[in-house]
């Protein structure tokens, strides 16, 4: 037996998410176990370190699996981009262990939230970027991601229906990036995240870009640990899990 | 009447390009005079400044029109963007005089080819990109490049069945650019492009990047003014229109 560590990019705007879930939805994780189970002939459980919402996008997903194949990596990886349709793909493949599960394994996740600010929609960036018509005050936003960062109780940025068993997470980085004149990223990163948290901290501090919620007040938010203080959940399109960070 | 002077973006991914054709064609000179037409309450022709091929993008096509419409630009900006897909908007609309014919008006133009080369395929940058699993010689293709600036006889980069009275064209911009670490993008800018001239440039200059053409060849075939003396025609994806330009 065998550990296998996959590194995925996909676009996320024709998936029903990262997780299985019953027909007729398409999730990444289908998609792939299908391919995996096409290429070696047997069915295995690809366990992906972040479970990316409907329409959210990847650039670099990390999932493992166990097997008895005993195809070489590049074959595997070849094999899989050559199946898998041209929405996911496989940019890297390496040995682990068996026991490896890439979810437990990884000691951090880095999202981007992306921003099209400009009164004009953009054909060329809307599949990934969210739009906002008026104009978001950028100092405003990068003082209230500040009074996020640290180790707290991010109960405030929490979905309805989260699983996690505590709501403390350590926010490590969030930090405004204008990649393009019209392009704002919110890079957020963290140890994990709680279910929806990285869509509410976007929708908050768009919020507070847009002048209807004081930048002074999120400190205030977050430490009121009750969802109805927070903004809206931000649209599941503008965000991208950047990266999964693994020890060293 | 008066004239008015749209700039356009849209991803061609789903259009036969920019000219109207006869149905079930989509083009998207015809999903926007449609949309005018619904607007005005009467037909009118939109002239653009480049002919894009099926599945070019542009980042700012420029296209003018002349109506005896009254209704003022930001509601005509605001109406258009409303009503087409989303895979076209307008981003930006000024008066000009209704004889105005911004494909007459053009005094040059600016295409970007861009390449993703990696071994692995990109999800998400595949519908603007073309992959090159290889490495590329960036060195070897700016020597190349290099020499194909100035006015030149470009017939040997001229696709069959371009109607333009003279093959004569000035190349003013033939750069190299690494917008990503895997992203390679050829700038070109010119008086005017021959029919193909972008792609079969950016096509020549693959493989003289994958080594199977000599940098210092390129300046012998363009003088040969002979189509088969060029490479392929790059596919048509990776090609984007990224700016028309008007005399100052």
């Amino acid at each position: 037996m065998r550990g296998i560590r996959l590194t995925l990019e996909y676009d996320g705007t024709d998936f029903a998410g990262w997780q299985r879930q019953p027909a007729p939805a398409r999730s990444v994780q289908q998609v792939i176990e299908d391919a995996l189970a096409e290429m070696t002939g047997v069915r295995v459980i690809l366990r992906g370190a972040g479970r990316t919402d409907a329409g959210v996008h990847a650039r670099a997903q990390v999932a493992s699996f166990a097997t008895e194949s005993a195809i070489p990596l590049p074959g595997i990886m070849r094999g899989l981009n050559a199946m898998l349709p041209r929405d996911v793909g496989v940019i890297d493949a390496v040995e682990v262990t068996p026991e490896l599960d890439a979810r437990r394994a990884a000691r951090g996740k880095h999202y981007a939230y992306r921003l099209w600010n400009r009164p004009a929609r953009s054909p060329l960036h809307a599949r990934w970027s969210w739009h906002i018509l008026h104009p978001l005050d950028e100092a405003a936003m990068a003082e209230a991601a500040a009074a996020l960062l640290g180790e707290h109780d991010f109960s405030t940025f929490r979905a309805a229906g989260c699983d996690a068993k505590h709501p403390v997470r350590v926010l490590r980085r969030a930090e405004l990036v204008r990649e393009e004149p019209h392009l704002l990223a919110i890079h957020l990163e963290a140890t994990a995240f709680l279910r929806g948290m990285a869509r509410i901290i976007a929708g908050t501090l768009v919020e507070v870009g847009l002048g209807r919620r004081p930048a002074g007040r999120v400190a205030d938010d977050l430490a009121a640990r009750d969802r109805s203080r927070a903004g809206r959940t931000a649209p599941a399109h503008g965000l991208t899990l950047e990266r999964v960070i693994f020890e060293v």
